[in-house]
């Protein structure tokens, strides 16, 4: 096919935060597609804070990156060869393609991107990794009744937006956790949530006393440390602590702090339960149907943070998840 | 009446241990009974890990104690006097009437103790609160399946020996934890276990890898600290984690120490969960039922360890349980 590619492999096992000594950038030919085999065509990366953990060299929910491995990221593009019947050229698809220009993929992990929906940006956003994962942790795993109060913390980020606002939908109080005032002013003015509380400018205790005065139903934790141990002091009976993530702990150099406030799901009757929304894979369909809908109806917004310059940019993007700079979903457009 | 009574009266909030002088032994005369109120005489008081908690100035589950008050206990004993019409002179009845050889009880905590079924010990242990606990922790929230693996923490106490018990009942692998080769020994040559690891003579890591080749599925933590956290290291996908106790942290003059293998929770999409036998409270009937038709096959055993001596054995009698030295069902008896 003489198709030039350009991948981002993994070269070092950080410490702490990625650095720029972890990567390298590389170029291949595409190889001819064998049978049952799909040519996909990328265009947009998604950059989500579980890249970190996947740099480590230990199996988690997918097996460990080997160091020359290209890096693992889930991906929107267009096929454009196949060898599979269930694919045909000029079909835009979802997959874990890896953060390279072309993919070749057995289609397995490949979902058809109805772009009559939505944008296919919107398949790494609202109707993809940060949709599924809000709804399936939120729904599925928090169970959510009319009233409760929900609190998420990283809520200003991609997963977080969603959370709050499904809550919303679902006829509960929702309570973001996020860094800054302006962070905050947009989750209140613009998505709606019933309370914002700015980490920086105020305790998190103080924070959640003041804006859950009648306790914590739901918690979603993206982000771990501080804001898990704040939350479980102020759960109520039979509360549901869902682990979405623990972004403060993911650069640690030191061990990861356990909960210390963990008792109190045993006095309280609370549950604390982790997830991956590659688990509810069999109810997707009908869960992106769902946030189509809250979409186009203007219900359920998040906007997409796209960073120009294509794979070579990627080293340099993934550092903005963890320095509090970025709002709405992360993602390195690499062709249109 | 012109009944005397002795009382064990919290005096003082301990840093770290009990200690002799956080109680009082007080005597007073029993008052006569008002409308609706049932006189129980106690003939065994149940000593319990939960007792440490109910020391500190903090509600929990129940409210705090002030200092004054009558020690909470479990107990049982017999109806000596009665204006309540639900209640008899002469019936047996478990409930939670304290450290003190006379109760007077609205009747709304009481439940019948059928001496039928078992003798009135059994009532604080294996019909009570060790096989409630057990049962309601391992089946209702643990959801045990046949061929799973369940690890118990704390197995030779009296909640650990009805767990390991009810989960090879149930058709799982029982192994347990606990201190020292004779209680080792008791758990897999009395009781059945199918492996049990001695924490003092092996790590733990080594005691799991050991005895659990194929992970754990349900793990039941009466201990806390770094038995949670080796547990945590080897759960399986859908894991669950109930947490009955934490009998290592309630004596802590620091922070409690959080378990810091909590992610694996996320990783392994696994559930860690607490309760209180109280809030299965419907479905005691039919729970004790079960129990006791295993204990009496004789499936279910667990000794009484029975101190006598009265109501003022009692605060030496509780340090008893950290440090590691009884074995069963600790009470004391106060009357025949």
């Amino acid at each position: 096919m003489n198709l030039v590619n350009h991948q981002i492999r993994l070269a070092g096992r950080p410490v702490g935060l990625p650095r720029s000594s972890d990567w390298e950038l590389t170029e291949t030919q595409v190889p001819d597609l064998q049978d049952g085999q799909v040519l996909v065509k990328v265009h947009y990366i998604s950059v989500d804070p579980a890249m970190r953990g996947w740099m480590n060299d230990r199996e988690t929910y997918v097996p460990a990156l080997k160091l020359g491995d290209v890096m693992r990221a889930l991906t929107v593009g267009e096929v454009v060869a196949s060898q599979n019947a269930a694919f045909t050229t000029g079909e835009f698809v979802a997959g874990v393609d890896g953060v390279q220009e072309y993919a070749i993929s057995d289609g397995n992990l490949l979902v058809k991107a109805d772009t009559d929906l939505a944008p296919l940006p919107a398949f790494l956003n609202t109707l993809g990794i940060a949709g599924l994962t809000a709804y399936c942790g939120l729904i599925e795993v928090g169970g959510p009744k009319p009233g409760e109060t929900v609190v998420v913390s990283g809520a200003a980020g991609s997963v977080g937006t969603h959370v709050g606002q499904i809550a919303r939908i679902k006829g509960c109080r929702a309570v973001g956790i996020a860094g800054g005032p302006k962070k905050c002013a947009y989750l209140m003015d613009e998505l709606g949530f019933d309370a914002a509380i700015d980490y920086k400018n105020e305790a998190l205790d103080c924070g959640l006393a003041r804006t859950c005065p009648d306790g914590i139903d739901v918690f979603f934790d993206n982000v771990g440390g501080e804001a898990l141990d704040a939350a479980l002091a102020r759960i109520n009976f039979h509360a549901r602590v869902v682990i979405c993530g623990a972004i403060s702990q993911y650069n640690n150099t030191t061990p990861i702090e356990g909960p210390r406030n963990y008792l109190n799901l045993l006095i309280r009757s609370g549950r604390l339960e982790g997830f991956i929304y590659f688990n509810y894979r069999q109810q997707w369909p009908a869960i992106m149907a769902e946030l189509a809908q809250w979409r186009a109806d203007d219900r359920l917004k998040c906007a997409d943070d796209v960073v120009e310059g294509g794979v070579a940019i990627f080293p340099d993007t993934l550092p903005r998840l963890f320095s509090g700079d970025n709002l709405g979903k992360l993602m390195i457009k690499v062709a249109d």
